[in-house]
């Protein structure tokens, strides 16, 4: 198994992103390549109190952390 | 789907850019490569009280965080 | 031998995951590539007090300082 | 339309170009590459009160947030 | 010669390394590459009053500053 | 024209050379190439009171904001 | 004359070098290649009020600000 085969199986998936400026985005994973690029769906992310909503979303992938 | 088909489709379309340094850019997004270089329209910015207006803006892929 | 031979030997084996971020994670190493990206298995991560499960995570490489 | 060509366009008009360490510089754009190195003509930046000015200035593309 | 050379001539042998967070890591070399991944076994990190002590390590390399 | 046009034309005349750490280099400008590495006789280098003076230096490129 | 045709005539002269975290180490040049890599015989650091001595150092040269 390869890293990315990960990601394969996470398809269509909630999953969780961290990433480097310490943000988290939950969504459900639509599509990813190689540079672990993302796009997520019903994104969700926390700041502070407010947790911002967005319907798609285009994630770029050197901010990424892990992905659970 | 590839992570950039979903960019192909906000084509034409107001978008919110997310940035590594904090900004957050709104504009419509007439191009982009796989650098995720882009081209906006009528682009935004917020900072502090001061809404800045750019009629075109070309904004450097490896700048961005997310894109929704 | 080559350095990533090591993580070969490390396959199935529970290994320490220092990254740039300060973080520490504890995992099963279940896949790597050339870019260190990494699969753990039952991954933890301490965060202050509280210790964060996750039953699979995708790690970027380029967040990696040491495995051990 | 490709990024780069927005750059074209604006070529031998002022521009406003932000950089990654804040700064702001407004210059006639000479010439552009695919890396967005810049050649400004007459260009300044303001740092603090007083204003820089430049006959001729190479801009490394690297530092580039955006361009307007 | 090559500064890799260098690195040839302290194979199996005790090396310190610093990197770019500041640490400092003694171990015995066992190999590298020309990304400067390195493996130490032994290796040892100072973290205030704590010596910790890991029996292998995956160094990777663009954390190195200098190795000695 | 291409950016790295106008450091051609710089060649043997006194250059301005912004570095990402905030320190500004001037001198004499005898090579460069396309990671605008920098060879300057005669360097300058103010650092707070004092200027340090180095008779050839080698800047690397990817340190560079701008040179004028 | 190439930027890199510097540092062939400083080989096995002593040279300071500038790094990125504000460190310089002295040394005799020893080899360096294209990524700036540099070996150092004899080199020298200053940390504080000590001087730490190293008799071989492999130096990375994405560390490098400037060479003399």
């Amino acid at each position: 198994m390869r890293p990315l085969d990960i990601l394969s199986g996470l398809s269509n998936q909630k999953i969780l992103v961290k990433l480097k400026n310490g943000m988290e985005v939950r969504g459900e994973l639509k599509a990813f390549d190689m540079h672990i690029n993302l796009v997520l769906y019903d994104a969700e992310i926390d700041e502070g109190d407010v947790t911002r909503k967005f319907k798609k979303m285009f994630l770029r992938g050197d901010m990424v952390i892990f992905i659970s």
